[in-house]
């Protein structure tokens, strides 16, 4: 079964890692938000595509999610010595995939062509293409003034109320080649347990992408960043309110139901069953937070049965 | 005294640590080679102006002379899984300074302003000046081809034998703002003991450098980095030898002879002294050898010493 799967960060990169357990990771497709990214110091920073390398190549510092396990910050202690800010966290070992990404990147190397040589150098079977080349950069229109995304998320740690959010270049961002096709070609579609605002909102909005999301035969689910009225990481809810939304399993299912042919809810939302599938889609439950390995391998057994199954 | 010393890295930074507690340091001008300097993984690295600034900050790892104390390499380590070539020892502590060198160059600062941000940031009082803000390169001729001398001396570790040097791009170099003055404004030059033909080569051979030196009012002292046929650290010795020269303070002394007014001579070299004053030069024998930071003050005590007497 020949996978694609549209990914964020942390909440991605679990599910990704039970998936590539389930199916053979060579028929794996990720498409992977870029709107986080961000310049810093002169380095280009991708942190979904690193993640989910880092992730997938069993690297990543598994207590938080990110970064490189048993990392050091020697190098950005030193930037703070220049009067650098140095609020977002860059190891020592993981400036050298930004070294390396920004140096190709200069070279004229376009940035699917990097994510494909760092997830090679890492033994990474899964193919990582970000959503688009182009730069697709997510801001956050807050009381205080518009951030970036990682300004608001890290250096601000989401303190500001959310008033809206801008994807800027999103307009013009064409997809990375490999993305329309391996969407067209799939045999299924998951859209990862990731902020639908900022994380898998750039990757539907680049050029093509949603209608050949909504063409594509292949039968697409998505799971619920959403437990209980709550995001399990991350600034999710706090958005949603932000943008008139309810937090709620069903508020994401709506913003996807478009394209969607079935939806994974926590158990703990079993209530919100009949909304959503009054959206016109098929509705499992299942325990969708995952602390565990074995928990990341349930769940994504169970995106692969319920992908089975809309199959027919 | 207002001092001025033409500098290359490690032999040169230890003098100038002697100096630094001889003089004030506000009245020591540094102006630093640039020829080593090299572009890898993208970074601007300058070898010796970054060694002046962490002797002088007593950050230096002492043993070897350069880099910074208690360092890391875990980035450069990281760097060899993509491929990249880690020959160049750069540490974790060490890449911001380039990190930041390389983004100052980038919005358009010179290396001048860059060098002086930096000492500053370190807390050096001395002034510290590339010899230009041109692009000097340093390159070997051997008979495996021509290299950059970063190439020659740490990749290949100076096993090639020398045929020649290219000081690529000094035809057009122009001299830093300020070196000028400095050199003119001066009470005294010195010349550091470092590679008279690739640490001090190419800032004599920057526009206008060896004429100011000639003509300056101030006396100009150098101290011999060869002790009794050979070279205390590095390969002056064997491009020397490449370059048809003898091994010889003297040979050193001849290389500088048209615009030096005294020469210091290790000890053992008092054999040389009436060939040095043959040469139209004031000559002075001591200890040259620098391991302790007493001998580096001591020696500087010369420097200052033999300067006054010049100038009478």
């Amino acid at each position: 079964m020949k996978l694609v799967a549209l990914a964020g960060g942390i909440g991605a990169s679990k599910l990704l890692l039970g998936l590539c357990q389930v199916i053979d990771p060579a028929d794996l497709t990720i498409v992977a938000n870029t709107g986080d990214d961000i310049e810093l110091h002169g380095l280009r920073i991708s942190p979904d595509l690193d993640t989910i390398t880092y992730t997938l190549a069993g690297a990543v510092e598994e207590r938080q999610g990110w970064g490189l396990a048993g990392e050091t910050f020697h190098a950005l202690q030193a930037l703070g010595r220049y009067g650098r800010e140095i609020w977002f966290n860059l190891g020592d070992r993981d400036l050298a995939t930004h070294l390396h990404r920004t140096e190709l990147l200069c070279r004229g190397w376009t940035l699917a062509e990097v994510a494909d040589e760092i997830r090679r150098a890492w033994g990474v079977a899964a193919r990582i293409l970000p959503a688009t080349n182009d730069r697709v950069e997510s801001r956050v229109i807050t009381d205080a003034g518009t951030l970036h995304f990682q300004e608001y998320l890290v250096r601000d740690r989401a303190q500001a109320a959310v008033r809206g959010i801008v994807l800027a270049g999103i307009k013009h961002a064409r997809p990375a080649p490999g993305v329309l096709e391996a969407i067209a070609r799939a045999d299924g579609v998951v859209v990862c347990p990731s902020n639908p605002i900022i994380s898998i909102g750039p990757i539907l909005g680049v050029r093509h992408v949603r209608e050949t999301l909504r063409e594509t035969q292949a039968p697409a689910v998505a799971v619920s960043p959403v437990v209980a009225g709550a995001s399990l990481k991350g600034p999710t809810d706090k958005m949603l309110v932000g943008l008139g939304h309810e937090v709620s399993a069903l508020a994401v299912a709506r913003l996807y139901a478009d394209f969607l042919d079935g939806f994974i809810l926590d158990r703990e939302d079993v209530s919100q069953v009949p909304a959503v599938e009054a959206l016109g889609l098929r509705a499992w439950t299942a325990q969708t937070v995952m602390q565990t390995f074995e928990e990341k391998v349930e769940l994504a057994k169970v995106v692969v049965a319920a992908l089975e199954e809309l199959r027919g």
